[in-house]
Parts: structure tokens; sequence; C-alpha cells
């Protein structure tokens, strides 16, 4: 028999009237005929709620209490779906991540999984045509005999890891939204669903902004090809397939995507001396702040010196500033310049390694709106433009017209 | 090093402020050099919630998945409080009935403990100096693997039996009341604490309605002679501790207990022929409806025909009452009588088996109150009357006072 994976989020098992709602998404796939692993998150707010407790109990938490108190919620939402599907006439069981076991690593509050002995799930199946009712987010740690946990978001990725294990047709991430799409349908108005995409383009568009799927889960998907479906829990529709390379013709860019998470940094009129770069940014590193791009030209003005632009997480800023402007005057740098207004503006797409000028057309259009690129970065299927951020509508809206994006691809 | 056993109910653990209250008698206990098991409960209303979402999620909710869900509310606390230990520098770590493990039958919602492996928890005391915090309440099936719980009130229980595994000098049960007293404060301000009293004495005492200790934990502490020290906290005094008969002289009374919680019903002038009572009980059982006290007597009319008097739950009188009237026609009684508004009222002391005359004593009491007994049982240890509801406070304070309860006994 088919085995699917079907995933259900913190606001669709909210109470008990929503987990009976999401129940008959279950209930239609049983009676598809597929063998089902429906794996849960906590209640939403159930998980903040015991972290917040945590931290109230002490500043300096043990990891692994922490991971015993969390594991709760997702504990309490599989025990009342399995509830509410036998009170369908569904058999139905729950599963704690120590019961499967799903093993871990000991890495407590982002756990790695290790691995997934999926022969109790298949003897439910087998013997009892049971549902299987899996707590997400929650793993043992095997030599320990401890509760660990996977990190937020993590429910993601114990489903696709599931789904590897019990070799499922494929995976269903029930979600608030009906799919992935070209890019924010609240600043573009013509932003389209996108019925296939691959692996490596989401990663993109989810690093960049696009908040669907946990990154973790669509890693574990490319490494095991497991097909992922992003799709609403609200209607039955089809949502977007997360999928491998094969089998579908590229388009040039698949999405465009923005941040707004980070800062610039430029460091002016620099000493041109071997290793300077190298000296900042290993101390950057070294107090954990990490650095995006980076682009270093020579300056403007002054011979013999350089200009160096950076982005760090706006949310690191005052951890830089402080530690460059300790160390800034040691390597000659006038006053360095910060700015929290800008934007990172990408475009993603796997067509980019076939289609020449793609790049050269993203400027073009970034250009012809006025807008000034202030840095670029580009992968084998990203190309990233830092502008200033009060242009990110005009700038999102100009991309995705000018690639076509607006209309729906020719099959 | 000696071993001490602590127990923390709902109010106790009611949020965070209040385990960080109750981790100072933890440090007190650590301090006086016991090795230690603390046990907890869920934060009060927890267990509450968690269970009316059981409900809400199915009338005949699986008791397999309830277990899965209510379990939940221990596991927070015992984490939170390890958390909270560890905050104040004594090294601790939490334990889910699972893991110690605390295994059960598989009578899921009120299991029954079948043993407790200890070496694990000896493990962390012996090498880690360390505090087990134990979820109470709950435990696993072997076989099936699967949390089970041990019944409202169960936390009592768990930490007894916890207490007799690692052979722990004294189970501290602490709670909202300073101890256990020779009545109901409430409705006889001359009520004492009882310093000591024995298993056998306390079994009786809330079987009728002293509800300091759950019936069961007090079960399995004379089983395996564990000392159980009932203990408020909100101070460090001593409170009554429960033990053995050996070692105290004992009173002829030790406590006036009542129970407002049955219903008297009265079948009169009843064919006298074999078998009939037994019939009726016989229904009453099968439909799961247990009677505590019965009394027959040669009725006051009629020839060849008697009375016959006992004692319902009132909770069970709507279902008694129809199942009564159904079939009383065939027994030949007349009308039957309901009687909602008595009580019950005891008196309990392992001394009544030396000291004769208790019983009279006890009646020739309530008759110079003027007080009518409706029926009367008596055990080894205890003799107790029906009356009028209304007599409920002018008998218990007669009889605490006719026994020289309100002195303290002489040493």
């Amino acid at each position: 028999m088919a085995r699917l994976v079907m995933k259900f989020g913190g606001t669709s098992v909210a109470d008990v009237d929503r987990i009976r709602n999401l129940a008959r998404h279950v209930q239609r796939e049983v009676e598809a005929g597929y063998d089902i692993a429906v794996v849960v998150s906590a209640m939403s707010g159930k998980t903040n709620e015991l972290v917040d407790w945590c931290r109230i109990a002490s500043r300096f938490y043990d990891p692994r209490e922490y991971d015993a108190v969390v594991a709760a919620g997702e504990q309490i939402t599989a025990g009342l779906l399995a509830i509410v599907l036998q009170d369908m006439g569904i058999p139905a069981r729950s599963w704690q991540g120590w019961q499967v076991p799903i093993l871990t690593s000991d890495a407590h509050g982002s756990a790695r999984i290790a691995d997934i002995d999926g022969s109790a799930i298949f003897k439910g199946f087998e013997e009892r045509k049971e549902v299987a009712v899996i707590a997400g987010f929650q793993g043992l740690h095997k030599e320990t005999g401890r509760i660990s946990t996977l990190g937020r978001g993590g429910s993601d990725t114990s489903a696709v890891a599931i789904a590897a294990a019990i070799k499922a047709e494929r995976c269903d991430i029930y979600t608030d939204v009906d799919g992935v799409y070209t890019t924010d349908p609240n600043i573009c108005p013509s932003a389209r669903k996108i019925d296939r995409i691959s692996y490596e383009e989401m990663l993109e568009l989810a690093s960049l902004g696009a908040k669907v799927l946990q990154i973790r889960s669509v890693e574990v998907a490319m490494k095991y090809g497991v097909p992922v479906h992003v799709r609403s829990s609200f209607s039955d529709r089809t949502g977007t397939m997360v999928v491998g390379e094969e089998g579908f013709e590229s388009v040039a860019v698949a999405g465009v995507a923005y941040d707004k998470g980070e800062a610039k940094v430029q460091l002016v009129r620099m000493k041109d001396k071997p290793g300077v770069v190298a000296k900042i940014f290993g101390m950057l590193a070294e107090h954990n702040v990490s650095v995006d791009m980076i682009i270093q030209s020579p300056s403007r003005g002054g011979k013999d010196t350089t200009d160096v632009t950076f982005t760090v997480a706006k949310s690191d800023l005052p951890r830089a500033k402080e530690l460059i402007e300790k160390t800034a005057a040691e390597y000659g740098s006038e006053p360095v310049e910060y700015d929290p207004d800008i934007v990172k503006v990408s475009i993603v797409g796997l067509g980019m390694r076939s289609h020449a000028g793609v790049a050269a057309k993203m400027f073009g259009i970034l250009a012809s709106e006025g807008i000034n690129i202030q840095a670029i970065s580009t992968s084998e299927i990203k190309i990233s433009c830092i502008i200033a951020a009060k242009y990110t509508e005009l700038a999102v809206r100009a991309l995705h017209e000018g690639f076509g994006l607006d209309k729906a691809p020719v099959a």
C-alpha cells in the first residue's frame, strides 16, 4: 500500500475544533487508500508558553530539561488527534519521539535526526490499519535515553525524515498558505502560486525569507529524494510540489525574494595591505557575527587604499559596530559607515545555469527604475542585489514582471 | 547516605515562583545530607485542562491516548523544577515515568504500579550527587511501551512507591495543610493536629473524607512499611507521621470523620422470603451501584415482612432509584423511601480493639444531644452512624469533645 506523511503546524492544531477540522484531511487520504503517518506540532502559543517558563526558571536553563518541558506540547497534540481520529472511526494511535523511536544527536534544543526505526509504524499499518500520529519536533538521544528536540520549526524536518524512513510516496506539509509563491503576494499582487519547484530553488527562496518550509526539512527532502507538497489546510486544492530537478522544464527565474534582515557596513579608505581584510572578518567570526555579502573595491579617494563593504544581520549590528570601532583605527579606516536601511533583493532559478544574460537583465531592470545597486552577490542559481530599503516594493514588482513571473509558464 | 522522598502537589507547583519556593524545602534536606527523590504533580488546573480537551475530542476517548495527553502535565513540572534546582546550584535532573522506569499494569487511566527499577536513580545519587525529580502520576506499561497514569491523586502513590523502591528513610508529602487533624477544623475549632497515626487509622479516616492523602498511597506505605510524613509546604514544621502500629501507645479514638456523600434508601415491609435481599443487591452491583451500609430489621408493620435500609453514593442515587422502582413491586415493597439529607459520622481508633465500651459511649454521646441514629456499621477500628445531615456539626463537636480529642494525648 502506498504511504503518505501529512504534517500539520501550530495554527491547524490550535484547539480541539481545529484538530477535528484537520482530521478531515486525514480521512480523505485514508479513503484514498494510503497508509498514513501524521506529524503534528504543538498547539499554537503552547511552545512559547513552555519556553517562557524555562526562561523564568533560569536564565541559564539546562537544554536537556528545556527539551523535556517543551516536548510536552507535541505530546498533547498527538494524543488529542489520535482521539479525534478514533472518534471518526479511523484506527489511530499516538507515538512520542522516544516510542518510534526517532534517534537524534545530543545537541539538545537543536538536535539532528540520526536514525528513525519505522518498523513499529509499519506494524501498525499492516496489523491494525492504524494511522500513526507522531509528535513532531522531538526525539530521543540514544546514549542517554533523554528527550531531545530539533529546534523551532523542527516538525517539518520530523515529517520529511519520517517520510524517508517509511518510504512514503510524498510528504504533505499543510500550512496557512496554499503553496510557494513567485514572490511575496503582500507587496506584489500579481504573484502566482508555483506548481513545481526544485529543492535547490526552495532552499534559496527559504533562506531568503519565503518562510513556508523550515530550511532543514528541504535539505533532508533533497538528500532522500522525498517529494514535498506544500499545501493549505483550509482547502483540498493542490499546492506547490518541491521535487528533484529531473522531470520538469526549468525556467530561468522561479521566484523573487527579499530580505530586510541585513544591515550594511562600509569601511572607507583602508590601508590596502595584505591580511587586513582577513583580520577584520576573522575577528567578526570569532565573536559569532556572521557576514553575508562582501565587496572590496579600490577606494574612490586616496592611493593604496581600499573600500570594503559587507552586510551583517541587523540584530548583530550593535555588536559588529562595537568590535569594528575598537579596531578600525588600527586598520586606518576613516569613520565607518553603517546603513540599516537596505534590502537584499534576489532572483532564484535553476535555469540561470543555462540561460545567459540573466544577471545583466536584472541589473537593467533595476537601472530602468532608477534604483542604485550598492552590492551584488551571485551563486549558481541566485543573484542578489543590495539596494536602499525604500525601493523594496518597486524592485520586487519590476523584477517579477520583468522576468515574466506574472504570467503562467508555458507547459 | 540516607534517602528521602519529597512529594509536592498541584498548588505547590502552580507557577515557576511557587516551584522556586518549594525548592527551598529540597535545599534544606540536601543540606541535611539526604539523597533526594522529589515527586511532582502537574501545575494546578493543568490536569483538568488536559482532561477537558480529551473529553471535547471524544466522549469515548481511548484511555491510552488520554494517558499520553494528561501525563504531559507532570512532565512539564518535573523539567521546570530540575531547572530551578540547578539554578540554585543543586545538581538535579528530571525523570519521566518511562525513563525510571515505573512499570504499571495496563489499566490506563487508573493503572497500578507493578515494579520500579531504582537503579538509575541510585546511579544519579552516587555518581553525580543529583536530586532525582520524578514526574508523579505516570508510568509505563511494559508490554506495550505506552504511557500509563495512576488516576487522580496518583502522585502520592508514585511518591510512596518510589520511597519503597529506593528504600527511603521517609516519604514527605507536602500539602496545603500542616498535617492530619483529629477532625475537620472547619466545623470543630478545637480540632488538633495528630502527631502520629497508624496506617490503618489513616486508611479509615481517608476513606471517610479526611482528604489529605490518596488512600492507595497509604495502602502502599503500609505494605512496604514506608513512614509517611504529611506536612505543610508553607512552613518547616513537623506535620503528622503515618507509621506502623508498633512503637506507639494507641489511643481509643484517634479521630472523628464525617461523609456527606451518601444517601439513604429504605425498602419498607418487603415480603420476608429467602433470596429477596440478595437479589436486590445483586442487581445494584450488576449496574455498578455500590452499597455501603445495610441494615435489615423485622418490619414495624405487617407480619412476615421486613424493612431494609442501605446507603449509596449520592451521585448514584438517581440510577439506584430507577433500578429499584423497576423491580420493587416484584419484591412487594411499599413505596420506597429515599433520603439524601443524611451524614455518616465515624470514630476511628486502633485502641477500640482493646478498649471496651467505645461504641456504647458513642451512642450515648449522640443520644445526650438528642440525635437519632438511623443506622450503624462497625469495623475493627471504626464505628459509623448515619444521622440527619442537619446534626453534622453538633455530632462531630460532641464526639470530638466526648472522646477527649480536644486535649493533647498524654505521652
